[in-house]
């Protein structure tokens, strides 16, 4: 015999439109594997009138009709944004109801206050779709490992900038010709800014990060470099060297503290991220029991981001009151920045010994190589000064840099990037 | 508050001393995140005075002493076997226990005896150990993936063949060879029949599909060959076409059928299994709203069983009493096999119109071909055709190779490895 819950939506876009879709194909499935049969009731939208594949009657303007209705068990947001999510999201709590979202966002940002609001009024949050689409990542975290303490957490959690830098990689595109494919796709929105800034990465990576290492991180203290600002030509030349240049949300431990970063870093093409290509998502974890494990799938789309979230109804129809799985989060997170190798490029004027002088700048910081490479154009006699280096750290880096920009043969600006061990 | 779950092992050998061991090391983590305190009470095993880091009275050897104990809540199976092991299972159930197993044989063989049990008794059985050990598959199938219907899965779930394969692959080593050094390891047993012959990997394949496909199925009927018979010569060839050859546990929809197969593979490098190498596990799974998903980990050892094992119990203590998920298996299969592309090898003698023969006897049973390649030795005058195909039947196939197989220009058995697309 299986039992209904009663599922109101705020919001219809992509993700409530896919959710419909998956319930009305899949509804017997479900009802076989879990014993919950799942009934839409109701969904907030802003236009009643828009022509959508539902019944007039299915839709209300006025959020009291889901939030305010007895027969509604779930009420699942997937309107996104900030305003008026949150406060919706609160206020469903409030009255007792469970509340499913996939809205990274506002759990970024308010993450504590909700959490803190479900686990007062003893409701469940159910908020696999909000990383990572439909790899059950969340679900992994906190039930599957719970066993482990994480160590490292190393995520591929923007599929929009991994298609950019598939096609780079796979094409020698430059940035603006892969973006521009990505938007023609619909991989892209118009404003990419979000995505290859970093930002959508980082929200994401608070989240993880919370579950992770229970720390509490705000995308403001998260160290965050974009690929918008990344050259093919670096990427031809970590390929040259063996590895492939990713869009990485870094977590590990780094003494008490937590290192959090968002930014492009070289892999080695024999690690399980580095052939994670177009749009996919790929969720790296090292735990002190399981060793290694990845997590691959889909990072969006709203087939996929639905079915996370319908496992998260199933799972609260299951038990309904708060059963125990507790998301606060105790290490107030405070920058700081784990020691790492580098992949370093010097634009130069080819005149004799620059390669010495550059090299020696850099052994006099105590950075050590373990490779280095000139390439050189006749004319103008124009080319650059390609380094692995060993570990070191971020600081000292950073004022070898600031040294070596200053010399006179150098016409542009060094670039650094991070190597995954 | 936490509240405290009390264990009785059955067993204390590598998974259950891993037991032990992390319940140690990470209660309090495990304690944070859940609210569960674990305690374990009590262990089975069959000699008490053998020298173990326990105390004494921590061990008995009479069953009764778990199985009767009203303090225990959970009985964790991690004896292996099928016998006493399925007995106690079910005399736990009886007695109102929720159990958890790692035992993937007991569960291939009487997993509907067991599930139906426990259903009876509404008692909870935990079994994520029992497949991939710590990657949370189990888990994954069931809940975090239940609004999918499931249309190919395929996993390398055998450590020790694909330590074998990896190292004929990137080292050339012939099957004996490779055998040896993971016998070395310590990651093949000094009969290594079960693993090599795939019976290890069909009888979780059982257990797999059970839970993807609602099938039920005996490892009896799954078609199953080992990777005993492999020669480094295929292997070689593969990886010059551009495949890595791997052994899969394969089960995919045919029609309202399910093929269940475990068999060596080609499967191309840019799929997500190719890269999966050393005695690492992975599943690969297509469903229809997430699309292709892949988890991947360590599949064996005491720490990472033991973590899957942990997580079950954790799982218990938020909810004792059955909450829904069923395990019953709807269709009973009956061995179907899909068309698959295949790479054919011929050993040949050396004479003037061989291809063309062999070409032309595989073009009269309707069979095309994608490419073919001949290796020929000087002295003696003996060589090989290799050949991809396009999709055939696997009965079509067999009648092919059945007719050149006798004709006069073969010196040996031809060789057929499926191809997975």
């Amino acid at each position: 015999m299986a039992h209904t819950v009663t599922v109101g939506l705020l919001g219809l876009g992509n993700v409530g439109g896919g959710l419909i879709e998956l319930v009305r194909r899949n509804s017997a499935v479900i009802a076989e594997r879990s014993g919950v049969e799942i009934r839409i009731k109701r969904a907030l939208v802003r236009d009643t009138t828009r022509p959508r594949p539902v019944h007039r009657e299915f839709l209300t303007t006025r959020p009291e009709e889901i939030l305010d209705d007895p027969e509604i068990d779930v009420v699942v947001e997937v309107m996104g944004g900030i305003e008026p999510a949150r406060k919706l999201l609160l206020q469903a709590i409030e009255r007792g109801k469970s509340v499913v979202t996939a809205n990274k966002a506002v759990l970024a940002l308010y993450g504590d206050e909700i959490f803190q609001a479900a686990s007062d009024r003893r409701c469940r949050i159910g908020f696999e779709a909000s990383v990572c689409g439909g790899i059950p990542i969340i679900r992994a975290l906190t039930e599957g490992l719970v066993a482990n303490r994480i160590e490292q957490l190393c995520g591929i959690v923007n599929g929009t900038t991994n298609y950019i830098l598939t096609k780079m990689h796979e094409e020698g595109l430059p940035f603006a010709d892969a973006l521009r494919r990505a938007q023609e796709l619909g991989l892209a929105e118009p404003d990419p800014t979000l995505d290859v800034k970093g930002i959508d990465a980082a929200q994401k990576l608070v989240i993880l990060a919370g579950l992770a290492f229970h720390v509490k991180a705000s995308v403001q203290e998260i160290g965050v470099e974009g690929i918008d600002t990344l050259d093919v030509e670096d990427i031809r030349t970590a390929k040259e060297f063996g590895y492939t240049i990713k869009l990485v949300a870094l977590g590990q431990k780094q003494g008490e503290q937590i290192d959090l970063r968002v930014h492009p870093a070289l892999i080695p093409n024999t690690h399980p991220l580095a052939n994670v290509r177009h749009e996919y998502n790929a969720v790296f974890l090292r735990g002190d029991a399981i060793g290694e494990m990845v997590f691959y799938g889909r990072g969006a789309g709203s087939l996929p981001t639905a079915s996370a979230v319908l496992s998260d109804i199933v799972q609260i129809a299951h038990a309904p009151s708060l059963n125990g799985w507790r998301y606060h989060r105790r290490v107030r997170s405070t920058p700081v920045e784990s020691d790492s190798r580098y992949y370093l490029r010097f634009p130069i004027y080819d005149l004799p010994g620059v390669i010495g002088l550059i090299t020696t700048a850099l052994g006099n910081h105590g950075i050590s190589i373990t490779h280095a490479l000139a390439t050189l154009r006749e004319d103008p006699r124009l080319g650059n000064v390609k380094i692995l280096t060993h570990r070191a750290a971020a600081g000292v880096l950073r004022r070898a840099l600031d040294e070596i920009a200053r010399l006179p043969v150098l016409h542009g600006k060094p670039v650094a990037i991070r190597i995954l061990e």
